[in-house]
């Protein structure tokens, strides 16, 4: 064929597929998002239209690649999981990363507009996300990283509040803000935004103080005695399965059915896991009744 | 600091710096287009509005990423080539392939309307693309990659062209289309375009012909005798070279002045590359005087 | 300094640490041992004086790297297991693969007069072995790495007892007893060897029939009822610890004293594993009094 | 089959090919080499024996690999250069890494008698190496890391030679020595070295000078005009090529031919590679009559 002169060049891609058994987080961050969010006056510290939209557009990813267990957002972020047994793609770290930073951000702009009733459009230019892969052996160690993620959340949006405050309440311009909290603890925030401000930071919206957790929905399960992780050790074998073609099929049929839903829970404690046992065991749960 | 605890799980993130003086092409695929090009009615074998819509989001990509030398698209693929002194986001290929590939699809999504005038707007599943990074260590190797995808476009686009005449003017099915062409030739194909339905296929489109190659335009230089690929390999250096701020600053000027073309060529042949030295120095050229 | 000019070559070196909390098999070929094996006279199917050399190699790799939980060899070769919290030499691939081969290929090279005490001595071309790192996830993982290497050894060895049978007291050549073999079962090779040769393959050498299982060697504990590698995962935390300066000086002494053994165990079964908890916890056991 | 059931941990193996079309180095350094030449009581700044050994391993090594290029070593390091075109192996690195390290390691062990006559033969803990493999993409990439590390061993040596001047013939301890060449140039040494000792640096043995040089030696070039690595890349292409066989088994037999020389030159400057434009264009020169 005429073309086998150039085709050598296939030679020099060099494969990237990530090591098996390991649960795999793609984790998304928005470029330059401090620059954008003032081209489109984001409202501080949270501007609940922006959260609300990559909420949108992360779900609309677990819509579309059902491998994906769980996602967990915050700001301008967004990590998706993909179970330790997942082989989509052949587990390609380019491909996974580039594929879900892809699809995010082609909801992020085709939702804007819902979300950004009475803004301007969007106009060039455009939002945009990189994003990387990274893998966990253990469920502790990917637990670890939710928790991570949730407490970096609570640690900036205590101080975002408490900043912003300052600011838009007490008057204060930025630098003054950033002096006065500098060094002090979270009771010291706490404070401040009660005595200054009257704000209880226990009212605030959750999505504000957990981020946003996304899954497919099944009936809860009573938690029991057994330590979490213990069981999806035991529930998802290390060995790569074959199931039978009748299985797959009814997997596939019972993820479809469930509703993915976006919530704004403690998924540091090991209730939430405890009772979402489909999460880290990759098997689906039962479909609730619609009532 | 509280977050501590859980901070660990950072140390799973491995590097991925691709190797240094090494040309860098990220390329970009569209996902699943043959069911996205039937739900949206694309014409075949070329809809025109449709490569316009890849080239115009390409050259938006060239425009934020002024460290991209030159693309190369055709149909719903895009090569994008970073010079091999390139040290943008540090080479890791996870953050450049996923920046790229995100930009890539924000402009397809924000343009579709302009180039989908009286089509239906865009419904999920939304367009997306996956992406991937190579690393190519001399001119001749790159050359030889952006010749490839150039032979694959002339080669499928005279099968498709073929291929559509016989269905939609010849009123074969795809079946009877596909068995005619089974073995046959360039030639071949040439003479049934002719002979068959009057096509001269040197006549046909440029853009559907050659693909498309986006550059930053400066003068063109009149051919020399040096070998392409050895002027670029004296022209620039394999040591990380330390340019004083004011040449970093007067490059970046002459980059920001010269106009991105989106042009029909040939990118095999040398002439292609000895008129543009620009391309393989790295160097920008002079910018052409405004007419 | 003169040497900055040339010293960015230090710039293309490129990290190769391997993920954190992964088991590591390191495993190690003869190189070319067919031949080698010809020119040494070795015995068929199995040399004694290989095997324990092969032995005494591995066993001074373990006793200067500490960091080796254990080991594992059948015929020319071995694998050298770390713990999936070992962090030696950063976890870098290249540097541990290439001193637990440098290190086996000394003392073989040394002890071989001790071994081959009648044979002629070594002349170049000498033996030699290559290397590789390949991480595991999870105790199962590991376990079943384990496990395959030792069925390798049985399928082998019984096949390679059968067929030099064939040849050395059946006086059939190589072709003819290939040919005899060739579809047959375990149990009919077992049949040829007690009915024609009169060899019940169970009373072969432990040796030969198991490979060679090498490590420190404790109290050994009574088997409870948990789930090997159940209890390891609890004994031996994914998350990198900060042990004790003190911690990490007794558990140093308790490893230099223990004595490293060498065995022909089954290391499929459970029990080799519930007896011995020290293998998969990373902490060492009690070191059993002298008699 | 028996084994398929562990068989799937084959999987977590991962590819580790190195680029093609780049320069491979291959370098090696002792391990624990101060207390090792302590150990056996080499001679400061240089031992002859110690240095003579590692050349004849060294050479070994290029002599059961015909694919090395050529080898630069400089005390207890020795760097390995395969040619770009190289695809032993299939380039992959722990492959590459461990045969070299193991084979290095194997002669040094076996020839040590033969260096150190009159000292006490080798005992545990034995000298062993660790590796790792670094790819180059061109010419003057390779060069520079040629030119480095004659650099080193000229830095090193000047500054030794004058630290063992100042203790054995100055009578100074360790410390004194050191504070007095902190600071200072390589002309404030070489002043010392001759005012106080009496030393022509100059004198000095070319192989603690320059390092030691290794490769296949054909019939020298007249240097010509053209540029070096110009030539190279000319000469060897970057397309992989599929050679005749009569010209591979030419190849082979000029390279078996051809003598393996330690030499002492200056690598750093163009002529040692205009002369040898062999090792540059991996294609073996004119073998030279025997006198």
């Amino acid at each position: 064929m005429a073309n086998s002169k150039f085709e050598y060049v296939k030679q020099f891609e060099q494969p990237d597929s990530l090591l098996p058994n390991t649960w795999i987080v793609v984790r998304l961050d928005g470029r330059g998002f401090t620059k954008f969010s003032t081209k489109y006056a984001f409202e501080k510290p949270n501007d609940k239209r922006a959260l609300d939209l990559m909420n949108a557009a992360a779900r609309s990813v677990m819509s579309e690649l059902p491998d994906i267990t769980i996602a967990y957002g915050v700001s301008d972020e967004y990590s998706f999981v993909f179970h330790k047994s997942c082989t989509l793609f052949e587990r390609r770290a380019s491909k996974l990363v580039s594929t879900i930073v892809s699809t995010f951000t082609a909801y992020y702009i085709h939702h804007w507009p819902t979300y950004f009733v009475d803004g301007p459009p969007l106009s060039p230019p455009l939002p945009s996300f990189d994003g990387r892969a990274v893998c966990y052996p253990s469920v502790q160690n990917l637990r670890d990283y939710m928790s991570w993620r949730q407490v970096d959340c609570h640690i900036n949006n205590l101080y975002n509040t408490t900043f912003w405050a300052l600011i838009n309440q007490g008057g204060m311009d930025g630098t003054a803000a950033e002096l006065m909290l500098k060094g002090t603890f979270s009771a010291d925030k706490n404070e401040i935004l009660f005595k200054k401000f009257g704000i209880n930071y226990n009212n605030e919206p959750e999505m504000f103080k957990k981020g946003s957790v996304i899954f497919r929905n099944y009936e809860l399960v009573e938690p029991g005695t057994k330590r979490v992780g213990e069981e999806a050790e035991e529930m998802s074998s290390a060995v790569p399965e074959v199931k039978s073609k009748s299985q797959v099929e009814k997997d596939k049929k019972a993820r479809t059915k469930a509703k993915i839903v976006v919530e704004h829970l403690d998924i540091i404690r090991d209730e939430f896991w405890e009772r979402r046992p489909w999460l880290l065991s990759g098997k689906p749960g039962k479909v609730p009744k619609e009532p």
